[in-house]
C-alpha cells in the first residue's frame, strides 16, 4: 500500500482558529480525517505540521526518500526560505505545493514561491480540496 | 444540469503536437472526450479554443453571466493581457486557472499571472489532471 | 460638417453591466445617443466597439487620416498594446484618450498609458462626460 | 451661487513669458477674465497661486471644507509633494487635477502623480480649455 | 529648567478635523495643554506648526542650537524632504520622530524616512502617546 | 522548389504611407514584386499580413510545419506578445526576425525582443534589404 | 491582574556582552528585574527569548489569544521572516515591535519590517527604554 | 556692468557654524565680500538666501530675464525639486550649479540634481573657490 | 592547543546522498576524519550540524568567544538570514565561509551572501578541499 | 574601388578554437579570403583584429573618415564599452554591426548593445553569412 | 615649481574633429599651448592622452605618487572603468575630474561616475575653461 | 613537470605601495618568491601582470590551452569585463579567481564577478594566502 504525508509549515495549527474568512472554520484534524477516509482503500496517509523551518527539512529529508510523495503547504516558508527548496530539490520523492488561499490574490510578497521549481504541481486558492486533489495526483503519478 | 465551459487560449490548439516533452502526446480533442465522459452525470461540458485575445474576451462575455463554472487556461495571454483580466474581473461566473505545464518552474516571465487576482483558484502542473480537477472544484462551488 | 469617430475597446460593450460601482449604470449605446445629440448641430458623430486589439488597429487606419478628430478609450489595451500605439503614432488624425474611470486612483498597472505620448490629451474620470468634453476639444481644434 | 477656486502652483505665475512653444502665449489673468465671464451666471470663480508649496496647502485647508469644487494644477509639486496630496486627501472639497501640457508625452517623471489617488478626475494636455472642462465637471457634481 | 519644543509639519493643524478614523479626534492644541501639564515640573514646553517647509527648516536652525531636544512630526515632508534632513543632522540637539498613525501599514511611500538616519529615535502609531514617550525620552538624554 | 512565407504584422500595411522618415516610401506590395523577382529561380515566396495577433498565430501554425523558412515582422508585437513568441517556439520551420527601422536606436521598450530566443536570427535597420538577406539565410540553411 | 509578555529574538540573549557600542551594557535579565518593579503594581510581566524563528511562532500563538499584550523585538527575523509575519496577523492579542537601535539609521536592509503591517505601534533606538513605552502603551490600550 | 545673482538655497545660512569637517569654517558673509572684491571691477554681485523652496522660485523668477547669469547652490532641494528644475528651464538667464562638498563622494540620493539639465554647468567639491569660478565662467558667457 | 569548529547549516546532513552531480559521493562524516587526521597535531577540530536556523545560531554563540577559529557552511541559510549574519557579527571568533560547490556559477539568488560582510574569508567551489583551506588559514591566523 | 574594414574584436581571434558549437569550425582568416573573393569585384576589403578596447578605438579613429563602411563586431565590449560607442559616434562612415552567434537567444546581459544607437544596423545569429550581407548592405549605402 | 598633468581618455584626440556641436572647434593641442602660457609662471604642466585604459591607468601610476595635482578627464571609462576607479583610489596626488560637455544633461549613463568618489572635485560643462579651472583650484590646494 | 601561470590585473602591480590597510605591505615579487619555493618540486610557476584589459585576454588565450592551470586575479575588470570573462570561458585550462582583501566586505558593486560562472572556484579575503590555496588546488585537479 502506498504512503503519501502531508507536511504544514507555519501557522496552519492554528486552522480553524486563524482569520476564518481567509481559512475557514475546520481545523486540519478534522479535514485530515476526512482525507483518510476518502483515500482509506488506496494509501496510508500520514501528517505532520511545524512551525519550525528546520523540522520540516528533518521531516522532508526522513520521507523523501521511501514515500510515494509528500503534499506540501509551507506557509510563509513559501515566499522565504532556500534551505527547505534545496531540501524539496535533495530529495528524490515528488511534492506537490498546495495552498488553501488563493496566494496569487494576495499581498504581492505571496506571488513567489521559492519552493515551485523543485515541486511537480502546484494547487492555489481551492481550500481544503487541495489537498484532496494533491493525493490523488500524487496517486496517479506513483500509479 | 449544470453548465461548465472549458476556454483555451493561443497554441493550445497544437497539444499533442508542438513540444511534447513539456505538454504531452495527447491532443486536446482527446482529452476533451475523456471529460466529457467523466462528468457525463454532473454537468453539460462545452469547449471552446481560439488564439486571438478578443474572441476569448468575447466568449467570457458571453458565458460568463449564466454558466456554472468557466475552466480558463490563457496560455501566452495570461501573462500579458490586461483586457483578458479586466474580463475575468467584469463577469459573475467564477472562473478557475489551469496550466498543463508548470508555469513555476519555467522562465520567469511564466510566473506572473495577470488573471489570478480575479480567479477563484489555480492549478498548474498536472497536466490534463488539472482540467478535471478544476471542474471537479467548480461544481462543488455550484453546488 | 465635421466626422468625429468613438473607438472603444475590449469590455466597453459590457457598461451597464459591469462592475456598475466602477463604471456606472448606462450602457454605451445610451450614452451615444446623447452625444449624437448634443452635437447634431456640429459634427457627424460614429461609434466602434471591439475587443480585438488588431481591429481596433484596423479601424484606427480607416479613419485616421481622413477623419477630424478620434475619442479612443482602448480599456485594457491602454496598458500593453505597443501596436495600438504604433498605430495612434502612424495616424494623422488628432486623438484624444478618455478613461471612464480615474485610472491614476486605481492599480498601479493602470497608471501607464502606452498610448499617451501620441495623444493630444487625456481626460480620466469624468464617467461619460469624459467623451463630451474629448468632442468638444477635438472641434476646437479641427475648427 | 456656488464657488469654485482655481489653484495654480510653482511657474504657472509665468503664464505667456515661459516656454511659449510648451504653455501658449496668454497669461492666466487673461485665461481668468475669460473663465469668469463663461460661468458668470452659474458660479463664484476665484483664482489663487504661489510658488510656496505650504502656501497652497494653506489655500487648500482654507477652501477645502467650504467650497463647491477646487481646480487644482500643482505644477511640479505634483510629482513630489506627499504633502500637497495628504491636503488633498484630507479635505472634504472635490478636487480636480488639470495639467495645460501633456505630461504623459512629456519627461517620465512627469507620468507620476502623487496628487492623482485622492482627485475625482484629470485633463491633461488640453492647453487653457482644460480648466473651463474641470469647472464645468466640478458643477455637474455639485449639482 | 530645561526647554523642550514639539515641531509639527504639513495638516497637522487639521488634527481633530482631518481624517479621524486615522488621526482621532482631539486637536493639538488640547493634545498640547495635557502635555504642557504633564511636564510642568521637568520642562518648559513649546510648540510650533508649519505648512511650509522652509519654515520648518528655519525653526529647527532657531532652536537647535540651545534646546535640550526637539519633537519633531514633520508630516509628508519626513518620506520628500533631504533639505529637512539636512537642517536635522545640522544642528546638535538631539531630534525625535513621531508618527501619530502607524506609518509603516500605510501606503509603501510612507516606509521611508529621510530624516531617520539623523535623528536619535522614532515613534510610530501610538497617537498622541507617542509625544509623550519622546519628550520623556528627551529628558533622559538631556538628565 | 522550396517554400518561404513573409509574414508582417501590425501597421505594416501602411508602409508608403507612415511615417515615410523612418519606414521609407514604399509600399510592401511593391516590395514583395522585387522580392519575388530576385528569387523567382529559387524558391516560391508568400506574403501575409494581419493587424491581428491571433491571425499572424493562426499563420505561423499553418506554415510552421511545412514550409522552408519563415520570414517574421512582427512590429509592435514583437516587444509585448508571449503568445506569438510561444507559437515560434511550438513550430518546427527555421524563423528569421526583420525589423524594416533599427529598433536598437529608438525607444527603450523596442530593444527587447520576446521573439528573439526562438528565432534563428535577427537582422534590424536594413530596410527593405532586410527581407532580402533573411530570405537567402534561408535558402542557405534550406539547402 | 493584566498579562503582558515581552519576547526577544534572535541574538538578543547576548545583550550587554554583544557590541555594546550599539547595544548597551546591560544585560536582558536586568533589564527586565527593572521593567517587572516599575509595573509591579499594574501588571504580571513575563519573558521569553529563543534564536529559534519557530519557537517565536510558538509563543504568539501560545499567549496571543488570551494575553493583554506583546511587546515584540523580532532581532533579524523582523526583516525576513513572513512566517513570523504571519503568526502576529493571526493572532488576535496587541503587539508593539520594539528596536533597541534605531534601524533606520543603520543598514537598508533592516528599514523594511515585515511584521509592521500587523503591530500596532514600534519604537525604535531608544535603547531599553523603549520596552518601557510599550508596556504602558499596550496598558492603556487594554485599559 | 553687468549683474550676476548668487543664490543659496536651504541650511547654506549656517555656513561656518553647520559640519566644519564638511563645509569649512567660514560664514558666506566673509565669502561673499571677498567673492564682491574679486569681482569689483567687472560685474556688480548680489546674494540671496532662503530656506523656503518657493522663495527661491520667485527669486529665479525675478532675476532670470535680466541679469547675466545666476550662481545656483539648491542644497537639499538640488535632488528633489522638480518646481525649482522648472523654473530654471522657465528663465533665459544662464544658470551655473554650485556644490561646496563633492556631491558625488556622498550618499547616493546627493548623486541626482534634478537642476543639471536645465544649467549650462556645474562645479562640485571645490569649497568656496567653486562661487568664484563660476562667476568668473558666466562673465565670460556673458563677455 | 587551539580549538577549530567546523559548522555545517540546512541539507549538509544529505552529503553523499544529495545530488552527487553537484556535492560529490563523500559523506561529511568521512571528509571530517580526514581533517581530523591532516590537522592531529595542530587543532583540535569539532563538527556541529543543524537543519535549524535557530540552532546554529546558539552553536555560534557557545563557540564564538572562546575557540580560535569557525568554518561555517551554511548552505540555504547564507542567502536569507539576517539574524544568522547577526550572530557572525556578535561573536569575536574569526569565521571562514565555505561553499562545496561554486555558488557563484548557480543561480542568481546563490550570488549574495549576507554572511559575508561579517567573514574573515570565503572560499566557493573548492568541494571537501574548502574545508581544509578554511582551517588552514584560521590557524595562521590564530598562529 | 570602395574601401570597406572589418573590425573584430576580443576573442575573435579564436575563431574555429572557442566553443565551436556556438560560433563554428572555420578560423576567421578562412572566412576573410572567401569574403575578399566574393566582392573582390566590387571593393577592397580589409581586416583588423585587437584584443585591447584602446586600439580597436584607435583603428575606429583612422578609418572612420576616410572608408566607405565599416563592420564591426565588438565582442564582448558590444555590452560594456561606453568608450567604443562614443568612438563610433564620433566618426562618419557608417557602421554596421555584426554578430556570430544570435546574441538574444543567449545570457541576458548580451542583449543590451552600447554600440547599436549609433550604427545603422545589426546583423545577429547569421554565422559568417553576417558579415557578407554586412558588406553587402554598406555598398548599397556607398553606391 | 610645481608639477601638473593633463590626463584625456578615449575619443579625446578627435577634439576640434568630433562632433563640434558637442564639443568645440579647437584641438587640445591649441587649448593645452594656452593653458600653458596661461599657468608659465606658476606650474609646469604635462599633457597625456590614450584611448586605452590601461594606459592611462600606467600613467597614473608613474605620475601619482610625485606630482602636484592631476587633472583627469576620462571620456567614456568615466562611467565604465572600475579599474581606473581603484587606480585614482591607489594613488596620493590630488586628482580633479573635468568634463567638457556638461554629462549630467546628456544620457542618463553619463550621470555616473565611478571616478568621482576618489576625486577632489568635478567640473562639468564649462567647456576648456573647465581646464584652467581645474589646474587653479589644484594649484591652491598645492600651496 | 606542471605548469601554473599566476595572472594579475590591474593596480596589483601596486601592491606593497597602494592601500597597505586593505592589500597589505608585501610587494608581489616577494610573495611570488615565496609560491615559487613553496610549490619547486610539484610545478612550473609564472607571472604575469598587466593594467590592459586586452594584454590579460592576450596572455590567457596564450597559456590557457596547455598550461595545467591559471590563478586570475583580474583586479577591477572582475566587476565589468564581459570580455574577459568571455576569454576565461574559451579556454580549456581550469581557471581559480582569487582575491586578496575580501570582495564581499567592500562597496556593493564588488560583489559581482563576472568571471565567477566561467571558473572553477574562488578564494576571497584571504590575503597572499589565497595564492597559494589556489595553486594547490589546481595541482590537486590536474594530478
Amino acid at each position: 500500500m502506498k504512503r503519501i504525508i502531508v507536511v504544514n509549515g507555519p501557522n496552519l495549527n492554528l486552522l480553524g482558529k486563524r482569520e476564518p474568512g481567509i481559512y475557514g472554520n475546520q481545523t486540519f484534524d478534522e479535514v485530515f480525517s476526512q482525507l483518510q477516509q476518502t483515500f482509506s482503500d488506496t494509501c496510508r496517509l500520514e501528517y505532520y505540521q511545524s512551525n519550525v523551518e528546520g523540522e520540516l527539512i528533518n521531516k522532508l529529508h526522513e520521507t523523501g526518500f521511501s514515500y510515494d510523495g509528500i503534499v506540501l503547504n509551507a506557509g510563509g516558508y513559501t515566499h522565504t526560505s532556500v534551505a527547505l527548496a534545496d531540501a524539496v530539490a535533495a530529495i528524490s520523492v515528488p511534492v506537490v505545493e498546495v495552498h488553501i488561499s488563493h496566494i496569487f490574490s494576495r499581498e504581492t510578497f505571496r506571488h513567489v514561491s521559492l519552493l515551485s521549481p523543485h515541486c511537480k504541481a502546484m494547487i492555489s486558492g481551492m481550500g481544503m480540496k487541495g489537498y484532496e486533489f494533491a493525493i490523488n495526483y500524487l496517486l496517479g503519478l506513483a500509479g
